[in-house]
């Protein structure tokens, strides 16, 4: 029993450059379409959206980019963070897989977001910009945007889902601890707003009209607020590199290489964040890590979804990205793990897909439940649900490796904690959750809303 | 800025053995009474609720106990803590002093409280022993104890105040995630519950009608459950010195030795985990170092109580115990510091206090807040309402450091975040809370309420 079970590396072992897939890929990234005249965007049609070191980021060819030393110095505050090896679930399985996870949940806002809030607030900052404008649903983003821009001194405007911000008073009041101001969406302070409001003045609101009214207020601002997005483009799955950088050193303290590395998908920058540095080592240094994403059954963008233009938002208002989605019209079941019901994915997750540089499961919202109580029991940690579908697509290869009889080294990211998502285990516990099933009907009816592209 | 400012330790550094004060205190701690006959409890009466190992820690005179090979490997799943130098703050304030806390919060309950509740539960489970009652209010203690009791898959019976359980329903989905039953006291299910039902089946409950519950439901138990308690015992607060025994190996790693170290006190356990060691210091190595309690100014036991023999609990149930009180009866205003709403105090610390081999500061909560609020925007991590009197205390240190324009080094305990406390966050930044202050006179009328010992 008294083995290691915890791999922790100094904070010299931060490390020094996020890695940038787009120099690995096999071949270069789709390009961007402008929504009306579907030309390729340029770096001044995003200008007023983003400061322009973030949009070099996102079309770069470097396989390194530095991080600033004031980046590294926030990171410090909680990286390197933990690798562990869950021997108590091992146990708890009978497996003989080995278990490990990096537990991005020790960040201060609680999940892997900071990685590039951080980053994305420091180059706003260089760039004289004084606040960023963002959307949240569930509040993970929110939170981390907050704690960015109050570690750089800058306004944080949050545009909150209606429905979560009266139905998570918790995560208001995290943001607004921080100094974010926090407004209730739709609200009468866009014009996006105001057009649903008048059509229905009780709406929930969408994740979808957060982003409509947050963009919105950036593009409007005169230039004193810029917009920051949590995950999906290219530079945000970057920033996140440094979570699988890091496990690659812990993987060797532990004395042990993964088999697989597993990551939940919801818009592809936790799942990039573990398995992109594994990737360059299976691109470069002959290994043979399998990397799995796992998607809720129930919004199966990339299992069910199709390789095709469409809009990043629910309204049309974004450039198209080519993208498997199920449709930007889709409207995902309520799931629990609110950060996985997005109708697309990211670029790079979708090349890795269509390449067959990657494996997927989409794994149904019990399933997930079950696997974050049995972990909880036996590691203690009580994951968020967008997590849990990590900790899911782990126990599925500990009992394939049970009943394959090999000792399958299994690695997965979990990517951060779910104090605040409580209310969810309520339900689950209480009897009161289900599964959805999505007959293929309403997916092809979604499908029909896609844009005509070229 | 790019200076080291976390001092994590590796796994091999978890300490091997609790530090017991009792072996070197000026003065034997005075006996614990029986409450009717008031003649010291010996061993037998203390076993129908506690295993024969707390109870032989508890009165044992050996410096060092060692800590089960079982207990560390539970430990290595968060431990050793790490060390933080507060250098964001430091800035923040502008002072000259240098600031280090130690994180607590980092364990999956998110408080130092686990640090016991594995020991508690390891010692049970010994004993053959396979459920645990104890009670809770905030709900931190209930957290740990259920996650300890999982661990060992033991039950975990809590009666948790019933405001509390309808007001932090995430607090009781957390227990029940770890398997843990919770009931809202006062509950039926006791005799002591049902008394005070019928004289008021709306009853908001308290932590002494929940001690009553708990205490019965072990005692009537036939040997079945065994009951634990979250601080104030000399066992609880020994298992809480791994904190200061790290601290001392972090601060050697950081290069300084502290000239004051800071922990809120309620029952005594985070005080006395991040400072006894540091006592030992000051008696057995030349050192000098300030241990500085803090307390809520509105539940003042040490600054404004007497020292003298009290009931443990508010009904008088319990043994008596020598210590500065505000008497059993005194009820601590509504504070969000739930876990320092206690009338009493340890022992240990009330011995510490009376021989002058300690100071204390009595903090209004709205001055914790804002202090609470200046670390979290400073260093990220939202603290729990009771640890914002530790940092309210270090940031004062830091302003007097300031006015004297001294280097003084400052290492405080951050025991616990406030993830579940977000609603006091709420109603702070809301404008609704404010301080309270207790006439002389309603102390001295509670005061009158002591029992006339010897």
């Amino acid at each position: 029993m008294s083995e290691v079970i915890r791999f922790d590396l100094p904070q010299s072992a931060i490390p020094s450059h996020w890695y940038n897939v787009q120099a690995d890929l096999p071949r270069p990234l789709p390009p961007v379409l402008h929504p009306g005249s579907h030309q390729p965007v340029g770096p001044d049609d995003l200008a007023p959206l983003f400061p322009m070191q973030l949009i070099m980021q996102e079309v770069s060819q470097e396989r390194w980019i530095a991080i600033p030393d004031e980046v590294r110095d926030i990171y410090k505050l909680w990286r390197p963070t933990p690798l562990l090896r869950a021997r108590r679930l091992e146990k708890a399985l009978d497996t003989p897989a080995h278990i490990y996870y990096k537990y991005e949940g020790v960040s201060p806002s609680g999940s892997h977001k900071l990685n590039t809030a951080a980053a994305q607030a420091y180059y706003n900052k260089q760039e004289g910009i004084n606040g960023l404008t963002t959307e949240t649903g569930a509040g993970q983003w929110g939170t981390a945007l907050a704690q960015a821009c109050s570690f750089f001194d800058m306004e944080c405007v949050v545009y909150m889902v209606r429905i979560s911000y009266e139905q998570k008073p918790y995560r208001r009041a995290i943001m607004r601890s921080f100094g974010a101001s926090v407004t209730a969406s739709p609200s009468d302070t866009t014009n996006a707003g105001r057009a649903i409001l008048e059509q229905d003045a009780d709406s929930a609101g969408s994740l979808g009209i957060a982003i409509s009214e947050a963009v919105e207020a950036a593009a409007t601002s005169g230039g004193k607020y810029k917009y920051s997005l949590g995950s999906v483009l290219n530079h945000v799955l970057m920033h996140q590199t440094v979570i699988g950088q890091e496990a690659l050193q812990q993987m060797e303290a532990a004395g042990e290489y993964p088999d697989v590395v597993v990551g939940p998908t919801g818009g592809g920058s936790n799942f990039a964040g573990i398995a992109l540095p594994f990737l360059r080592q299976n691109l470069t240094a002959d290994k043979q890590t399998r990397l799995l994403g796992v998607e809720p059954a129930a919004c199966p963008s990339l299992t069910r979804g199709k390789y095709a233009y469409d809009f990043g938002d629910t309204i049309g208002m974004t450039p198209l990205v080519k993208m498997y989605t199920l449709g930007h019209g889709f409207v995902p079941p309520p799931l629990h793990a609110g950060g996985l019901r997005y109708h697309g994915m990211a670029s790079i997750i979708c090349e890795l897909w269509d390449q067959n540089m990657m494996s997927m499961s989409a794994i149904p919202q019990m399933e997930t439940f079950a696997a974050a109580i049995a972990f909880a029991k036996a590691e203690g940690i009580i994951a968020a649900p967008e997590a849990a579908h990590g900790i899911a697509g782990a126990i599925r290869e500990a009992q394939a490796a049970k009943a394959a009889g090999d000792e399958r080294v299994i690695l997965f990211n979990l990517c951060g904690h779910g104090h605040f998502d409580m209310s969810a285990y309520d339900a689950y516990l209480g009897g009161q959750l289900s599964d959805y099933e999505y007959p293929q009907t309403e997916i092809d009816r979604a499908m029909e809303a896609l844009p005509q592209v070229g």
